[in-house]
């Protein structure tokens, strides 16, 4: 992703909700440990506390976050915040910054996302814009578009056509605010559009995917990736033999994996590595159900303690059950890394 | 339930999967420390390290768990595993514990749960008892059912029916047993079946429910508990108005709440207390999509920075997302409470 920005000409502000560890975001940030993006609290005091800098917090600012989120502004060199509501900026406005210092402040737009984000079409984008420029205190320091609806493309095509749609909307956003005199950044993002990005990208200031860290089962149906792009597997163990279900039991449940991806693959909520025929059925909190997608299960080759391997769905939704990720090369352990968790 | 066990006249053995903390564990055990079942061999070690002893780690034992659970048999008093499978029973058998000590083994028996344990019907069900009873270092401590189809079950007649066969099977089961001179413990359990238990059941050893220390929606709906005896709460803000479609923002994802429940209540992923028009109809990692079930959305009743209260439709999977539980009694906050984590 480093190497597909830099020929773009784009800056690279990798997103850490994926993984949350400082390993992770050394690779990367390429070792420079700044230019990041999160998605709470508990990431920004993370990577502050080891030594980041340069955090954008991209998330319409919880009021109750406020007096947090000027404490990081007032420890770090750039500390970012992201809103998209004036009463977002009131907030601001009250809790002016010590020694002169500014609050650094991303408009959140939605270029047809459907989630968080002032429309770009509402006349009400603009003069938000306008309104933390021109409050004393704060400064605006971009415009901020996450496609997540590249999340329902399918091939190159679709993506990239989602791509185009909110690189156009962003830059015809940001043309308006030149106009009236407003120059600030702007960042698009999401594994899909970077993945795949479209020439017109390279005049934004940033892009913001994180997903592309681990990619999993869902990038691979998108598009966004192969199969063999995605880094991230649950193991698992059989643990029983059910002959008069013509199933198998697996020791790891939703507490292993999440629940994320249900209905939406024919192998069920994971694709099990090298067994294209075996579907995990079913979960509970720390059992799976297997079956045969057809066919009689032949157990001889599912002895109990044997190993399957789960590639996630959705890799973010499985790394935030796990406390600890076992790191390995070539078949050998080489590490284990720790992500932060909470709020 | 403490109540409730002493005057059915059977013994309780609590179930730690839901909360995972050592306060809910006092509060289950009434402070014995004794007793209780786990799910994984974390919360095993996390008991133990804290002076609890009588754990039965209620799980078919994974055979690379074998070592570790030698371990805590040559450590505590009472460390209890369970097995379906002659191939496990081999397992302990090529790993006899020190100081003459036997390995403490369950038998799990299917009563009609349709997950773990050998079929009660099986003829090979009593041979593997009678296998454990045999073995050398070994003692065949308990059968050990677990009535989780109690969880298809609506109201309490239904709930009733379910304990009554599962105690049926599993005292049939006892019975031939003794005809072949092995006397042991008994045991099954669920929420549900140990909220309504019914008579029979005090012919058990023991029962070992765990999610009633917090109820949820889903055993509310079971017919479990009432709505008012639910002990945990998702505190969410809102953090967005969209109008265009006729959508609030708030601050919990999937990450904190999980997506169990998905399609199973009008009101989305979740009950939000006191807005019963309200619905979780979607989430993303961090933010969740709130709308009416029907009408226009009156944001003055919802300004940004207002917290909303969601009642978790499964409270095992929404408190597996937390890192720590805020306690709150009568309005104030009392204590916070730290879960293990892991396996």
């Amino acid at each position: 992703m480093i190497e597909r920005c830099q020929k773009l000409g784009v800056q690279l502000r990798p997103h850490m909700k994926t993984h949350k560890t400082l390993e992770c975001a050394d690779i990367m940030t390429g070792g420079s440990q700044r230019c990041i993006v999160v998605s709470t609290l508990a990431e920004a005091c993370f990577y502050a506390d080891h030594g980041y800098d340069d955090i954008l917090y991209a998330y319409s600012i919880p009021f109750d976050k406020v007096e947090r989120c000027a404490a990081l502004s007032e420890r770090l060199d750039l500390f970012q915040i992201l809103l998209d509501h004036p009463d977002a900026l009131e907030q601001l406005r009250k809790r002016p910054l010590k020694d002169g210092r500014q609050w650094h402040v991303w408009l959140k737009l939605d270029c047809g996302n459907g989630r968080a984000g002032v429309l770009h079409s509402e006349p009400g984008a603009l003069k938000l814009a306008e309104a933390i420029a021109k409050t004393e205190g704060v400064e605006l320091t971009g415009v901020y578009a996450h496609c997540g609806n590249t999340y329902y493309c399918t091939g190159v095509e679709q993506i990239q056509a989602v791509a185009q749609e909110t690189t156009k909307l962003t830059l015809q956003f940001m043309e308006k605010l030149r106009a009236g005199g407003i120059t600030c950044k702007s960042s698009i993002g999401s594994t899909p559009s970077c993945s795949h990005p479209v020439k017109d990208m390279a005049q934004l200031s940033e892009v913001h995917p994180g997903n592309y860290v681990f990619y999993d089962v869902q990038q691979s149906m998108i598009g966004s990736c192969c199969m063999e792009d995605v880094a991230v597997r649950v193991l698992t163990r059989v643990i029983g033999h059910c002959p008069h279900r013509n199933q198998l039991l697996i020791d790891c449940g939703w507490a292993g994996i999440s629940l994320d991806g249900a209905g939406k693959l024919p192998t069920g909520y994971a694709v099990i590595e090298g067994h294209p025929n075996l579907k995990l059925l079913s979960m509970t909190q720390e059992h799976g159900r297997v079956e045969p997608i057809s066919g009689q299960l032949d157990y001889s080759k599912y002895p109990l303690g044997s190993l399957l391997t789960l590639i996630p769905y959705h890799s973010c939704a499985t790394a935030v059950m796990h406390p600890v990720y076992h790191v390995h090369s070539k078949g050998r352990l080489v590490g284990k890394w720790t992500p932060t968790r909470g709020w």
